[in-house]
Parts: C-alpha cells; sequence; structure tokens
C-alpha cells in the first residue's frame, strides 16, 4: 500500500465533487425481453468451452409445457441482457398442496447453465456466480427476483413440488436496464457485415455495462474501475455520446481518492460511495488520460479544471517510481495490471504507460492552460525515452524487453510504441516479427489487445490491426458471443484469472472497443464497399 | 371419490358462506421475539432424536461475533414461534467486494438445524423444509425474508464471502405472528408445574397455528383441516375464546363444499379459498359436531342454524356406508383417517365415528329445534349399537374387534365408548386391559391419544388419563418441546408417516388438547393444591 509513502493532500474537495456525483446519477431506461427459443445443452468439443444449446422449440411452445419435479427447462433470450427477471407461474395438477422450489440459474454463456458450479474452486466468491434457489408458498402473483442478473441463457430446474402438480411458466421476462438509453450514432456506411456484428456486440457489451457508473462486468465486479472507464468513455462519445455518465464516474473516482490524493483503482457505489480496495499503478498514472479525453469529447473544460488537481496528483503519484535515469522500477508495493498473461514481466508495459501518461497529462495541462503546473514534464519525456532505449532496448532483435530476465512480450513492444519510445517503424517491424517468436508472451485478454490494435493503428498496420480485430474479437462472435468477454484465450477457452471459466465475466467492458476503433474510422480506406472483408486486405482500387 | 355416488346439491349458499368468511379474516397481533442463546449441536444418544444443543453463548454475544466463509451459528429463540425473519447484516473486513451468500435453517426441533436435510427422501415435498439460500448484493438494509417459518432454531450459515470480510449479524429478530391476540383465559388455580407447562406448550400450539384459518401445523400443511379444526376449536373455547375464527373456519369449510355438498377435509385459503383434495370420512362425519361444540361455546344460534344444512348433509354422506343391519362397512373409496398407527383396521373407530356424530348432530338439530329433519336419527342409534355389539364385539375378551381380521387395537375401544355402544364399565375394563396386550394396536399420534384421553374420562379413569397426558405429552416436554408435535412415537423418536422426521409438524394442531382437558376441568379433584403430580394418584384428602 501506498498510503504511507505520500503525504496526505487535504485540499481535495471531496464531498463537493461526491455531491456533484450524486446529481449526475443517471435514470435507467426499462424495458422489457423475452425468451425466443428453448434450448437443451449437447457437450460438443466444437463449441465454446465444449457446450452447443440446441434449440428443441422456439418460444411460444414454453406456456404450453409443464414441468415436473427434477425437470427443468432451458430459455435462451438471444442476446445477453442485464435486468430483472419476471416470471409468472402456475401449477397444473389437482391441487398446490406443498410449496414449490425452483433453481435458477443465469448463463451469460451455455457453460454456466450446461455445467454444475459446485464444488466450487475459484478464486472469488462462489455468490457471484448467478444461480438462486426460489422456494414459493403461492404462485398467484407474478414474481420479480429482487437481483439484477446479466445473462443470455436461464436454466429453470423444479427442485420440488408435490406429486399433485406440475409448474407451467405463463410468462417470463427480463426487465432490461441501461443507462445507455438514446441510439448509438450511425454507423460508417457500407461496413462489411461481420463488422457490423462486431461493432453491435461492442456497443450492446457497453449498453450493458452502463448503468448508474460505468461498469466493468454487470455480472462481476459490478463496479466502477478507472481502467475499464477509460475504454468505455472512448467507445461511448463516438457511440451513445453520453458525457454526463463519464463526468459522474470521474467525479466518483475524485472524490473517493485516498488522504494522499491517490486515485483508488475502482470505488464502489453501493450502499454509499466508498473507495475500492485495489491500488493499480498503471491506472493511477492513466487517469488524467481519462479527464483529456473526456474534456475533449464534451469541450466540458470546466470540469476537467475542477479535476485537474486530481489528475496531475495521479501523475505524480505514478513518476514517483521513476529511479535516478528516469527508468520505471518496480516498487513492489503496487499491483501492476497491464494485462493478465501469466508471467508477464511489466516493468517495460509500466514504464511505457508512464510515459504515454505524462504526455497525456502535459497534453491535459495545455488544453487547460495549466502549463505552469508541470513544467517539469516537457522535459521528462526525452529522459524516459532515453532510459528505456538505454536499458530495455535490444537492438539486435529491434525489441523492446522487461525485467531481469530482459522478457520479451506484445505488452512491452505495445506500450512503447503508444508512449512514442517506440517509433512507428520500430513498432511495425516489432508486431512484424512477435507473431513467430514463441517465447514472446502474448496478448492474455482484451484490454491489451485494445492496445495492441491501438498500437499497430500508430505504426500504419492498419490491415494487421482490422485482422486481429476481426480475428479476435470476430472469434467471440463466431462462439457464438452477443457481448465480448474479460478474457478470451481461443488456445484455452476455459482460461480463467479466477481459477473458474464461470467466475469470468462475459459481458465486459474493457472487451468493448472495436466499436470505437469502427466508429472512429481507425480503418476507413481499407473497409467498406468494394473491400474484402474476408482478410482484412485493401480493396483492389485503392 | 364419492362425487358420482351422490346427487349434486345445489342448494347451499356458497358464494355467500364464503363472503361472511372473507369479512370475518382476523388482524394478525405482530410482536417481535429475539434470540435467547446461541447453541452448537452435540450429538447425544439420550438427546431427542439424538442431538442435543449446548449453550454456548447469550444472545446479547451474537453482534460481536464474525462468521467467515464456512463457519456458522446455531441461535435459539427459546420458543416455537411462527413469524417473520428479520436481519441486520454487516461486513467486517476492508471491503464488501463480492456478494454474500447465506444459507439459513429453520428448526422446529434441533434434528433439523444438526443433519443435513438432503439427500431427501421424503413423500411429501422437500420444499416443506425450511432452509433458504440468501445472496446479497449489499447489506445496506435490514432484511427480511418473504416468507413465514415455524422454529426456535435458526441455523446461520455463510455459503460465500470474498476472502476480504466476515459477517456480522448485529440484529436479528422473529417477528411473531397470530391471531390469538387476547391473553387466555386464567389457569385454574393451584395446578402443578408440569401441568402448567403442559398447558403452555398446548396453549402456544394453539397460537401458533392461529392465523388468518386454525392451521394444522404452521410449519406443514399450513391448512384449514376439519379434524383439526374440531380440537383446536374446543381449546380455544377454553382459553383464547375466539369464537369468530371458528365461525369463519366454518363458513370456508361450508362454502367449499363439493357439488353433492360434501365439505372437504381441507382447504387452501391462498391464493383464493379453494377446496382441498382430500376427503376423510370420519372428519365428514364429524363437521356437524364442529358446528355443535360452536353452537354452545358461542351461543350464536343464528350461525348454526344458517350450517346446518350443510352439517346435516355431511352426516348423510357419512351414514351411506352403513349396511342393512346398520354397521359400517369400508366402501374402499374414501380415505379413513382415525389415526396414524400402521396397520390400524379402521372399521370398528368409524363405526364409532358415525355413531358419534349420529348423535352429535341429533344433538345440534334439537339445539336448533329441527328435530324433524332428521326425524330418523333416534331410531338410528340403537340399530347401529346392535350391529357393532352382534358383529364387532368379542365377549370372551370384552373388547371390540374390526375387520376380518378382528383385530383389537385402543382405536376401536376409543370410538365405541365415545359413542356409547360400549359402555363405561366395558370401556373401563378394556382400558385397563389393553396395555397388557401386545396384539392390540396403540396409538400412532396425538390426535387418537386425545380421543383416548376423552373416552377414558368417560369411563371414570380420571388417574389413569392424567397420567396419559402427563406420559405422553409429558414426554414430549421433557424432550425439550415447547409446542406439541404432529407425530410422537416415545419407542421411535424419528417416526414419521412422511419417510422422513424432517417433514413432521413439531407445532400441530391436534395435538394441543391437553390445555382443553386441564381447563375444562376434566382432572378437578386430581390436580391442584394438595394432589399428587408425580404419579396422578388422587390425593389422600379426596
Amino acid at each position: 500500500m501506498l498510503a504511507k509513502k505520500h503525504p496526505p493532500v487535504a485540499n481535495l474537495p471531496s464531498a463537493r465533487w461526491l455531491a456533484l456525483a450524486e446529481a449526475l446519477r443517471p435514470a435507467l431506461s426499462r424495458n422489457d425481453r423475452w425468451p425466443v427459443r428453448l434450448v437443451e445443452p449437447v457437450a460438443d468439443p466444437s463449441a465454446f468451452q465444449g457446450w452447443r444449446l440446441k434449440e428443441v422449440a422456439a418460444a411460444e411452445a414454453l406456456p404450453a409445457r409443464t414441468i415436473g419435479r427434477g425437470e427443468q427447462v432451458i430459455v435462451d433470450f438471444g442476446e445477453h441482457l442485464v435486468g430483472y427477471l419476471r416470471l409468472e407461474l402456475a401449477y397444473v395438477g389437482i391441487a398446490m398442496d406443498a410449496p414449490l422450489r425452483l433453481k435458477l440459474v443465469f448463463g451469460e454463456v451455455p457453460a454456466e447453465v450446461c455445467e454444475p458450479f459446485d464444488p466450487f474452486d475459484g478464486t472469488l466468491s462462489r455468490a457471484w456466480l448467478q444461480d438462486e434457489l426460489v422456494t414459493l408458498d403461492e404462485l398467484s402473483r407474478p414474481l420479480t427476483l429482487p437481483r439484477r442478473y446479466a445473462f443470455r441463457y436461464l436454466r429453470i430446474a423444479v427442485v420440488a413440488t408435490s406429486v399433485n402438480y406440475r409448474v407451467r411458466i405463463a410468462a417470463l421476462a427480463c426487465e432490461r436496464v441501461t443507462s445507455a438509453a438514446r441510439p448509438p450514432q450511425p454507423l460508417p456506411p457500407g461496413l462489411p457485415p461481420d463488422l457490423v456484428a462486431i461493432d453491435e456486440a461492442g456497443l450492446r457489451t457497453l449498453a450493458n455495462c452502463m448503468q448508474t457508473v460505468f461498469e466493468d462486468g454487470p455480472k462481476r465486479d459490478r463496479r466502477l474501475w478507472s481502467g475499464d472507464l477509460r475504454l468505455q468513455a472512448l467507445t461511448n462519445y463516438v457511440s451513445f455520446a453520453d458525457t454526463a455518465l463519464v463526468k459522474r464516474c470521474l467525479y466518483l473516482l475524485a472524490g473517493l481518492a485516498r488522504a494522499d490524493g491517490c486515485v483508488p483503482a475502482c470505488v464502489y457505489e453501493f450502499p454509499t460511495p466508498s473507495m475500492g480496495i485495489d491500488f493499480i499503478l498503471d491506472y493511477t498514472a492513466l487517469f488524467p488520460a481519462i479527464v483529456l479525453d473526456y474534456a475533449r469529447a464534451s469541450g466540458d473544460l470546466d470540469t476537467a479544471r475542477d479535476l485537474w488537481p486530481v489528475a496531475r496528483r495521479q501523475l505524480e503519484i505514478a513518476l514517483a517510481h521513476l529511479d535516478d535515469e528516469g527508468l520505471f522500477v518496480d516498487p513492489k508495493t503496487w499491483w501492476l495490471f497491464i494485462d493478465w498473461a501469466d508471467g508477464l514481466d511489466k516493468q517495460a508495459a509500466v514504464h511505457g504507460v508512464l510515459a504515454y501518461a505524462a504526455e497525456r497529462t502535459l497534453a491535459l495541462a495545455r488544453l487547460l492552460e495549466r502549463d505552469a503546473d508541470v513544467a517539469h514534464l516537457p522535459a521528462l519525456a526525452p529522459r524516459m525515452k532515453s532510459a528505456a532505449r538505454a536499458r530495455l532496448f535490444d537492438a539486435g532483435s529491434g525489441l523492446f524487453v522487461s525485467g531481469a530476465q530482459r522478457q520479451v512480450s506484445w505488452a512491452s513492444q505495445t506500450w512503447m510504441v503508444l508512449a512514442g519510445i517506440m517509433t512507428p517503424a520500430e513498432g511495425a517491424a516489432a508486431f512484424r516479427a512477435l507473431p513467430a517468436l514463441p517465447d514472446a508472451v502474448t496478448p492474455g485478454g482484451p484490454y491489451l489487445w485494445h492496445h495492441v490494435i491501438e498500437a499497430m493503428l500508430i505504426c500504419g498496420l492498419k490491415d494487421e490491426s482490422l485482422a486481429r480485430v476481426r480475428s479476435y474479437w470476430g472469434a467471440m462472435i463466431a462462439r457464438g458471443a452477443t457481448t465480448f468477454w474479460e478474457v478470451f484465450d481461443p488456445a484455452d477457452e476455459r482460461r480463467s484469472p479466477y481459477r473458474s471459466h464461470h467466475l469470468n465475466s462475459y459481458c465486459h467492458a474493457w472487451s468493448c472497443t472495436p466499436a470505437y476503433f469502427i466508429r472512429r474510422g481507425a480503418f476507413a480506406g481499407i473497409i467498406g464497399p468494394g473491400s474484402t472483408p474476408a482478410d482484412g486486405r485493401k480493396p483492389m482500387a485503392h
């Protein structure tokens, strides 16, 4: 923990900021969604995580069915939803002479409704898994479950009845909730269908995470994380354009800063706004970038100026971990995130993050005419660049290395490009070389893949970046996704940072950004009428 | 089913009767009760069903405890309660960064909170067993569980948290509900302490069953059964004296009679009043007796006259099963209850019930000046008596026998005495002989024991009947009961008609009647100051 290293900063107007955040709490739009089909599990090694859900009937068949003790139905709502489940149940038989007990299991992906959750060996709480045991003494009123769920599939198992009745599901609906109420901005015309589908899943991911804050995942953790917020906000600006929700989240994070001014990596909204327990150095450093993006997208420089003291403080806290030459050295007291990849050495990537963050903070200062506050920054960039190039660049391979073991990774090259420490030409060569290097640590999830795409675009690798979007996020679509996932390793579909693929979030904020790239025109010229979507190559005419 | 045997009786004013019942729906009184101690299970072969709950702390210790994943507490509320559970929970730790999942298990008796309910092999619904899995996303508000429970013990197990917090139960209360709001009439003075305790448990049993109807058991079946109502009403008249609730229940039963006029053995109150699926011949026959008891206790002859058509109809339906000589012959199309004893032949007992019911109906007719409606009844009694004595009395043993196997049972003697077919002297001899007859079928539960006590009193066996009250109901008290049980076999504490002692109801209406006997003065002269409670013998002075 960093708390003891920095002096308390008492001058942040936390209470005022939290009051501003509260005033910006959005109303949720609420709309009913209904099942589209009844399905049953088929074990299928070729299907995602080994399970296929085969349609057995249209959803209209549901009210005509009766379900007895030990039986179940699985319904498919056709798309990932976040909301409240409403059931109308009836009994069929001579009398409902005993209570009814149902087990309800909500699944974002098929495995959740096809596999038992127990015994459970995950490293996070079992309570994140969305199952409920519901006992009903009578069936006279529609049942609305009190908790919110994130799901596409719902397994309803009848655990107990008497011998005298069976159960009929007369009606079933999900009241979908989101604060992304307005329609998204239109897509550029002529987009190939696969990218339309990727954009749609990206925006659904974003919308389902847009509640009264930008949540990271509506199944888990259901919290505002600054790292997710940065990517959500970018995608939001080019789609739902809800700058007020970003403003609310910035004030929540800022208002819940620690005594030393450090903004937590995440905050809790309920029961009352409070600081999360996690502090992530790269997230801290990138906070000013979120403010800059917000200021540019909204034009609301007043808010950015209001937040400037906390923004610059984040960079200050992060830069405290540079050594005398300006190189980042892991203090071992912080969580460094960067990516979920196993065994990733994060020194080089975090160095890149810090340099990138310094550049963003300087840009923010200039936009806000606060240059004087960061007069030391213009000289810092070349120092950090020199230090990195002297101590982390391997001239032989043309790649940046990280840590004592001089590890090569996609993460390191990516952040060195984003920081401007690696030139676009060097970066292009690196990204072309990396796939052939068996020891190079590959990205472990969408958060890093987002930054890889961004870095490739800087390096002019427009075709390659589009191909990566198609091969990575498109592979989720091919596996049935209607929202993008927190974790996705095409080579290990059950990979989980939490020792349980059931715990993974399958609608996760940081995975929504293909929509951002598509909508900001990152692939302009290589997609559209006449382009060749199958492999993403430039159309002949260009 | 009897439906086809009797012509429909269209002239019962069912809708008016149900409207009267609805108008009589009582308000429930609501009062909080709190735990008195924290306990833990001790396997103890000498304790009821093998489990003793050892006090480990006073209840005041609860808010100071924290409970982690995999841990539990068991609280003892000190007495059987029916009501709604309210919990105030807090987390202790650095953050509640995942939902909390609790398992709550409610027990009327220790075994329910000491043994797992699953795997479940009972013959009734598993959903009767009172356990809940509750998942809470936040702990900001007190949690009131929506269902009503019947319990003394509550096991709270923490199924899931994150590693970052433990749970604290800041407050815990049961909002007890009953319609027995007014204080019971005072006990006769000078009652020995053991009978005071028996009376108290009887009245608690009755009060906990007195909700918006007289329920049979607040855990299970939570329904109005006419057989239970008869005994509840008798005890109620000498304690809470709530004649309005009896009136409501009579109108509910009458208003829900089948098309042929037959009153069901039980009715459902929720979601709307409806006929139960069970028809029990002895319960049907005894309906007029409930009306008679009501008329005498309340003086409300108008209601009794209003119900007279349905009362006389019950007897008519029941008497249809007498043969030409006036002897009951089992039609095999009805459920005959009498008692839960295994292998009991019910012919003789039901014959006694029918004769008793005919006598009660005649008494009701006379009270209501409706003698003309039952002009055939005065001649029936001697016919039924002659038939029984000719075909079911074994002169050698002086006992009534039942069925083709000429089975001897307590049930047969009991109902022959109550019917006046067996003389008090014969009955007294029989009750003195029965304990020494190894093949005589003994009572299987409190419902028959009630009638045994009543019959013994008719036979002048006041000491013996008091001794039976003490040895049977007193044995429940000795085993920790604060309410009396549906089923109790001192020789087999886990005996259950449902293949699961967990399914048995441990607060059951038909078991409340020791309070009736005590309060109506059945034991006057042999109890009170100077009496010898240990063996129930008459005090020397009398």
